[in-house]
């Protein structure tokens, strides 16, 4: 298909109306109307081929779901909820068939579910496949709740799991399941997991659930004085919280792996993998109690990681490098 | 340098406060305040290597001066001011050095120049360079100039030129002079170009002048019923404009061409070239006089293409293929 055909294919594709979008594809711009919303929080993300993932693993319109839930885990790190996004798609010409179908059948199952509209983007072509997505959320009133707003004494609590989407990455480099790159439907992928814990190692990899609901929760209710998602591993993401807050996370008795997942991975490959899209919230001391007490029994539970402590006496925080993913860093 | 260092290497270049900007590069996500804005705009565009740039042809500090200025000229186009920018940057792992710090000179330079502040993005490895842009304008009253909006009778005119981006990329296929890659200063590129023509043909290629201005000034005023800028060619915008509003071009006695662009590069070329980010506007008949009484001589002058006419009896448009741009199109 030529860019015009794909441009018209994307315009044809039906998308729930919203307030907020007076104009999604089709004009220079983009147009929105901001008048509902208290605040806008943005963010943007890449899925680079060979680098965030491989062809050869995984079906096209899993990699089109993935590429807007790891986006919306940033809304959700706000408390905010999703509003609209924007998507560009870097292609090498023979994928503009099957390939840019199943892509985008993905993304906009997604975009309908979270309630997220595609309002532009732009296509190119390109020696490898490179997908840019960029969100806005909203919080209808009130403030969306920052990393660096932590108090000493904060309790931290984790929404969902962190080392489930490692152990996945580490199975497909172990066994380089090329079969993958053909099999769309989750019920499929379950059965060729073979078992129910490799199943949700997979589907942590490919489908992250972004953790809008909980976020938006914590925040509405004042529970969250401040947030991040996991996205470069838990050791690095508490230590972000914990260090733009000018504090030290001291650990509690107990780390939050899933029993099991240490037959599959490193219990340090598990805490610095990344790609987990779970939830980190400082939630005050005095709060706790009440959180157990009021917490929704339809989201995702949280666990108890430790607390916020006052940073040493000359304001540093550790110095060690923390383990994580750095795009940029020498591998050992 | 490592991610990590790289994005602190951002945080601490100076950027001037905007009252849109709540906060920018940090967080999970950057927050803006919607609250003094009529409608907010956005686009997003990349440039891919050996697709839209050859880094043997071009500094990195005028791939990052070009990267803002082609996404200005979509807020142009719907007569917006600039509010703020995301950007993306995909690096092999060599080129986090010198490239970088030449690339983010040259784009907060034209950060600071068009007051867009970089509120955030995305930095990753990547086998090839791949530039992102996503931006924000606002209106602050009224409401932004559609694509679809133009009425029969309408006059069209243009603001600043075709063709001469064309004859710049020509240049640089015909001559391949890889030694462009090492100069930076524009006084030194001039001086290379030898001749005042060749100069400006490689400045519309690698500086595009976006028309903020000048689509600022035709909204506000109330001149503009339609816009859109000259990004694929100004036969294949010329068609979209008028398509867009269910009519047909009709063309006047001259063609907008410089005079000396033939000696450089086919009249069908230069209108067929793309990237010209200039500005097509829809004129309501009668104002023409009053737009050639009160236009301000600051802005770039304009010239009258044509009118809008009512498209066939059938509505259709006409059918022989546009020349222009087109990604996944097959070259000839």
């Amino acid at each position: 298909m030529t860019e015009s055909e794909l441009i018209r294919w994307i315009r044809n594709q039906k998308q729930d109306e919203s307030p907020f979008v007076l104009k999604g594809v089709g004009d220079d711009c983009a147009v929105l109307d901001p008048s509902p919303q208290s605040r806008l929080v943005v963010s943007t993300d890449v899925l680079v081929e060979r680098v965030h993932f491989r062809r050869r693993w995984m079906h096209p319109y899993l990699l089109g779901r993935k590429a807007l839930l790891v986006n919306l885990s940033d809304l959700a790190a706000m408390g905010a909820l999703p509003s609209a996004c924007l998507l560009t798609l870097t292609l090498p010409s023979d994928l503009t068939g099957g390939f840019f179908r199943a892509f985008m059948d993905g993304f906009l199952e997604e975009v309908r579910r979270w309630k997220t509209p595609l309002v532009g983007g732009d296509l190119s072509r390109g020696s490898s496949v490179h997908v840019g997505v960029t969100v806005w959320g909203h919080v209808e009133s009130g403030e969306p709740v920052y990393r660096s707003t932590a108090a000493e004494g904060d309790a931290v609590v984790l929404v969902g799991d962190v080392g489930l989407s490692a152990a996945g990455l580490n199975l497909l480099k172990r066994e380089d399941p090329t079969e993958l790159a053909d099999i769309r439907k989750e019920a499929e992928l379950a059965a060729w997991a073979g078992d129910a814990f490799r199943w949700r190692c997979l589907k942590a990899h490919f489908l992250p659930t972004p953790q809008i609901q909980a976020g938006d929760w914590l925040r509405r209710n004042g529970f969250a004085s401040a947030m991040i998602d996991v996205s470069d591993g838990l050791t690095i993401d508490l230590r972000r919280l914990a260090g733009d807050s000018r504090l030290r996370f001291e650990p509690g008795p107990r780390i939050p792996l899933e029993p099991g997942l240490t037959d599959h991975i490193s219990k340090e490959a598990a805490l610095a993998g990344g790609e987990d899209y779970a939830l980190l919230a400082a939630i005050p001391g005095d709060r706790l109690e009440r959180l157990r007490n009021e917490y929704p029994g339809h989201l995702p539970e949280w666990r108890h990681l430790g607390s916020l402590r006052q940073a040493d006496a000359d304001g540093s925080m550790e110095t060690d490098p923390a383990p994580g993913f750095d795009h940029f860093a020498r591998r050992p």
